[in-house]
């Protein structure tokens, strides 16, 4: 059982490792950290400064630890609600892992722990925020992208695999040279005119599906404009009508007043009338 | 001649046939036969399954074209007014003409049966409708381009298809060479300059080629955008002007009816008055 | 002098002409042509059917001069202030030159005769017209793109025109390469990677060029895209305006015809009072 | 101490200087400047006119020296406050360091000073000006760009730096491959294929290195355009409503003006009333 001294110390210190100062020192860290891993890059200065640049890189390290686990202490599992934090966990974890044998790649990824420049920085997180709302509304037109690859690296497999191994060998080999296409990346003088050579009708293949993959590409950027522009225009639109919808409303109201001072008149009218029949 | 339990039946199996509950099984096998397709394509598997491949495809091919069947029942030649039952109709028709000889392309075509994807499932229909919604406002500017494509080719044919017979020694060469062009790919150091090495001054050519046909291209994909923002303006226009409107409407209707109990204020005073006059 | 009679056959003539009758008939006559000279590229057809091709050109040819004799006769200097007529004029006159010797390029060019179609069929003139109409407000930025184009190709004949004579030997293959560097088309593997080996910081040179060039021309693109918008906002704007004002201002008839009663209402009970004192 | 008759030819001088014919003269150099410094590219030409050329440039240049000491004669410590000064201050400094020795690159940017006709001529000025107004509605995606990309570069570095050091030896040398990946230039056949034939796996870093870069350019790309039209419809919208707002007060104060006009009425009719009352 806690007792409620315990809850107050979680909410403090939580609130101590989320406050201005501490996230500053962290985003300096960061930034020395990207340097160090920017110079140990460098076979010079990794064979002169390389035990100082590890050094610092384990302390650094270290220190996003402890901050990781300080949350994890203040927040508990409510810290895994919130997606910038599961992201800190895994860079984080990435750089713990011991990079041997055959996870050596890992220790190239060391640097993603970088990234959390964007999880601290209050601008550059916005601007992913941003980025990342436009995905949901392209969900589906990237869905349809896929099936269209899928669909077509299928056929092309088929077609040209037996002559074409290197490019066309496999479904993952037919995806990836079709991506290249669609990038238009040397698709003729590279891929399309050398297998013509072989099928000279493979235009009927690769015109229309360079046709039909930037089309869509096309929509699916159109999509992210169109969508942007909505969101800006609806809120937009609405302070317009809000602004006229006052200005009729003052007027309204002025017209009001010359209502009510109407009404009093016609009431003066009516007491005159009537001291004016019981006078006499 | 049809008695009334058949037109009956007739219109309970085309319903049953559109019920969620079907299309969601025909999705499912759309899906499984997607993989059975992919997994087709290498050889390992082939040699390994390519039996019970066979089968499967087989199989979901027999409860396609069972489903067709049973929607030409159900509506007959109405069948062929709606667009996506053509698109089925064709897709599943490729995969049972016999693919051998002259028509063995036709085998890697099967795989197009996975596009009805499209047509089945609700979001992906509705994006693909979307984009060829997009297709009638630039057939102008596509006639448009063809044109330029066209005049090119003959151009291009005359000036260089003598000397780079491969590039440009027929109309077809022409105008695949100028597609490619148009694409930007490698059309400096692949096409122009080994033909300006023959012809000096042939960017006279293909500079104005390659500014004409983007900026036609650019306002292709300009007049989508601007369709697309009319459309979704045009509606949220409306709903502003509407709320506007009631706005002011119900502003004015508070002005008539005060002015209208002030004219019977008026009215009664004036009764009064009569009866004033009336009574003594 | 000229006898209105005259005159009268002139504007008679020149509504004929244009009439829909003989622009469809010209339109036709565009069609055919344009496939003779596409047949024309093709050996076999010119060895087999050049005669006839031949034949069919020189006397389409004879109609299209026929054609704006007629037109020239009608509208006299006129004529010129279209600039539609002037591109017809152009055109034809491309084909009337004897094309041989050191003019035989323009045997190539007769083709262009074909882009009359743009110039007769009342759609594509209309596409045409609009494309055209965009471009004013582009020469600033393109002018703005020329004195950057002019300035980088001086500044890299000066650098790297000593050692690669074939890209940036003179201002003309200087200015070539920057448009192919601009294009992004083998800028990095076919020319700066080269350029670099011997000059390690050309990419100081290159990088901002390519920035700047494609910022530029995509604000070229945005300036398009917002000048197209605005003029089709203002126009749906004026439209919604209209419909608001409409609608306040019956409103406003409604209290005005209140009003109006209410003042009657006032009047008749003026009369009343009056009534009333002189009655008794 | 200064007078104030010192003062004054300082405001004179300073208005001349900046006068709409001192502002032509200087235009006509630069445009003069801009053909001499165009010509000495051309061997043939310097080995013909390299001295008048000389001479030309070196007057041109000596009115410019002239033109900015009148300035700063005139503004004096302001001059530096306008950031076109600042710009005509550095290129015409340019042009007059000795460029000897290690300097010799600076003869090449001489022409630099050709870009002041976008500082003169006025509507270049102003596209610059909005150019240039687009950059702060960028920096924070362009900054989250910087971000990915030095992340990607340190590494590529680690993994692909050891097998390909030409392209990804150095923090440099992986910077300008990646930027080379992201404008698409021979990404894959020049670049990602040979590197996946030493690793197999690299086309995960790449493609969604791609997918990633281009995602944010393109948004950095939309970003501009929605910035553009907001401020464009800002302006539009006030004005929509301005009139509608006009339109509704016009019919309001008409309704005012008639309500009072019966409220005068009314009283007026009392006054009667009182008057008969009181007269008998």
């Amino acid at each position: 059982m806690e007792s409620s001294a315990v809850m107050v110390s979680r909410a403090v210190i939580g609130e101590w490792i989320e406050s201005r100062r501490v996230q500053r020192f962290i985003l300096t860290l960061i930034v020395i950290n990207a340097v160090t891993l920017g110079l140990e890059t460098s076979a010079t200065m990794t064979a002169r400064y390389g035990d100082v640049l590890y050094v610092i890189d384990r302390m650094i390290l270290g220190v996003f630890v402890i901050e990781i686990l300080i949350k994890l202490y203040a927040q508990r599992l409510d810290f895994f609600r919130r997606s910038w934090n599961v992201f800190d966990f895994i860079v984080i974890g990435i750089a713990l892992i011991p990079a041997s044998g055959p996870l050596a790649v890992l220790r190239a990824l060391r640097v993603l722990r970088v990234l959390r420049l964007a999880s601290v920085h209050p601008r550059l997180r916005f601007v992913v925020e941003a980025l990342l709302k436009a995905i949901p509304g392209i969900t589906s037109i990237a869905g349809l992208m896929l099936l269209v690859f899928y669909v077509a690296a299928v056929i092309a497999t088929g077609l040209f695999g037996a002559r074409f191994p290197e490019w066309f060998g496999s479904l993952a080999a037919s995806l990836y040279t079709l991506f290249q296409v669609m990038t238009l990346e040397s698709w003729s003088m590279g891929i399309v005119r050398p297998v013509m050579e072989a099928y000279p009708y493979a235009w009927l293949f690769f015109i229309p599906f360079i046709l039909i993959a930037t089309f869509t590409m096309l929509n699916l950027f159109i999509g992210i404009i169109v969508d942007t522009m909505q969101t800006m225009h609806e809120a937009q639109h609405a302070i317009e009508r809000e602004r006229i919808e006052e200005t009729v409303h003052r007027d309204s109201l002025h017209v009001e007043t010359e209502l009510r001072a109407l009404r009093e008149e016609i009431a003066s009218l009516r007491d005159e009338l009537q001291r004016g029949r019981e006078a006499p």
